[in-house]
């Protein structure tokens, strides 16, 4: 099959693990036989710097043409004190929202290999973790209305609609069929009307799954469990503040915050995929950062935009055998390893494809 | 001295643990010299059986005439099914509001005896744990305006006011002087209003503590930082929802969550002081319940509202030694311990003081 990707490879590592992300693209081309146009566009600070623009029209239109969007990392020092509208983040945030992007997959999976760096205990970790939060992009406190009453109070809207959950919750719901059939729901709904009806709009769309098996946790229980016993989640689908301080907590407990993917996704298969770590431009052009989080982002898109299983198993199953071997990038070396550059991991990665 | 404290026993495994402990502060005025004067009241469940009412005017007026107040724990399965304003947890609402209790104290401390429990690597805990979550109890979007647009929408407003972040700010430096002098606050000021208000508002009561370092987090780099690096924190000081949130989860990495004291302090030095584990019907009248936290509970009445410094390090370190000495309730032993009632594990402490 022949499919279209927008490539953004944005700034400090970002072309450089961009870079090796779609050589190991090409490869699965080449293995199964599919063919993957790339156009690569601006965003962030290299938009800034060509064009004074995080996001130009065209990258928007190129993406919004595109089957799927392959993201680095936007951002960096050299664009810190421009007024907020001008910075990459704006690129980001204008990117989310003029495709259409309301759910955020933030898969939390533990790399055996890299156990030692889990902060838990073996003993909860036990052969591993693979969490989804599906986290909702659009809605609530971040983009309700917000006010001050002069110097006196300050306030801000937590608010969703109807479509927003249903849309937010049959994704969830979706994903879990794909994977262990079991959505956890975290809200408040003990206290906040949102989250009562929030609660009910999921409820809703579960009765069109009647496989899939659904609890409900209220936010701080839905903290502590992360840390207690994480191994009771399969999918967790929860708001946009929710889900923020809850992906983060799940990315931490695993150990491989610099190891991991995430997607935004929009209706239907439209997706963008990046790595949740940022542009590091500390060690940017020297070779050294690590491609994994990018490399497992391109499996993500392969898995939830072009419905290419086999592929995005392949390559999930090349880079666990890529650290079994013991190749590791300086980010995650320890003693008795292989270090490799950044060219080199994703070479060996390829090699094991 | 002579102090007058109010006590409500309340529901389930209450009075057990309330009576261990009483018989703990009676040791401490007879070792210091002092007179506690008790005064025993109804709340929640029993209050509801005695007068159908979870909070019955003469609570409130004795808890007001009172130093301090001792709370057990409220609420059971027999009073579930009561409307939302007849049940026991209407009870404590009811008593936090009449009693302008607005500081919600949640010490995570680490028992070194009890490390084993803890989730965290050995390496993460090193030679303890001890923070003090200081959370605002009547604000934030627990209690703002809420409602619904139809079946289309529902919504909470979030929002602080002036004084309400500036006295909860003034307590958590306070207290934070009386500790290693650090406070960490915590908003998500780079997206909320009130978080921009709330974080500027803290800022300028910390000018009247040019002792106490000052530094702020967003909730979701909160969350991970407990994990990955807790030792990084002496005082947190954060609204309603996020406290909720945190304030969980640092009870949890401690792994001592049964062990764990609070207060809720209003203005001067008057508070409640309560265990924050449950009622534990399931296990009430069979002396098994484990009476320390409540007992560390009066620790922190002693220290939080009496001002008796002394006292409150004698019983902290009278529990201290009986964990050493090996003794233990059914809920924390372990192999080779010597298993105790809650009568006998009070007594134990009480040798030990
Ligand atoms: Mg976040
Ligand atoms: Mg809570």
């Amino acid at each position: 099959m022949n499919y279209k990707i927008a490539v953004i490879p944005g700034d400090g590592i970002g072309p450089e693990i961009v870079g090796a992300s779609i050589k190991v693209l090409d490869k699965i081309a080449e293995k199964f036989n599919h063919t993957f146009n790339y156009t690569e566009v601006l965003a962030g600070g290299a938009a800034i710097d060509a064009c004074d623009n995080p996001l130009p029209q065209e990258t928007v239109d190129v993406c919004l043409a595109s089957d799927a969007v392959l993201l680095g990392a936007l951002g960096g020092p050299k664009w810190d004190n421009l007024p907020g509208d001008k910075r990459p983040e704006a690129g980001l945030l204008g990117l989310r929202k003029a495709l259409g992007l309301y759910a955020n997959l933030r898969p939390a999976i533990l790399y055996q290999e890299l156990k030692a760096a889990c902060p838990l205990k073996p003993e909860i970790i036990g052969d591993g973790l693979d969490i989804m939060v599906v986290r909702e992009l659009t809605g609530d406190v971040y983009f309700g209305e917000k006010g001050r009453d002069g110097d006196f109070a300050a306030w801000d809207i937590m608010k969703y609609t109807r479509p927003e959950v249903l849309r937010i919750a049959k994704k969830a719901f979706e994903i879990a069929m794909k994977r262990d059939k079991k959505v956890t729901n975290v809200d408040k709904a003990n206290v906040l009307e949102v989250s009562r009806f929030w609660r009910s709009c999921v409820e809703e769309v579960a009765k069109d799954y009647p496989e899939v098996e659904l609890n409900h946790l209220y936010v701080d229980n839905a903290a502590m469990q992360l840390v207690i016993n994480p191994k009771q989640f399969d999918v967790i689908v929860t708001g946009n503040l929710f889900g923020d301080i809850l992906s983060d907590e799940a990315s931490m407990i695993t150990g491989s915050i610099g190891m991991l993917p995430s997607a935004s996704m929009a209706d239907g298969k439209f997706g963008m995929f990046e790595p949740i770590h940022g542009s590091a431009p500390d060690i940017a052009n020297q070779d050294k950062a690590n491609p994994i989080a990018t490399i497992v982002s391109v499996a993500m898109m392969l898995r939830y935009s072009l419905d290419l299983i086999a592929e995005a198993d392949a390559i999930e199953a090349a880079v666990q055998k890529t650290l079994a071997q013991g190749y590791r990038t300086g980010d995650i070396f320890s003693e008795g390893m292989t270090l490799v550059g950044t060219v080199e991991m994703g070479q060996k990665i390829i090699e094991n494809l």
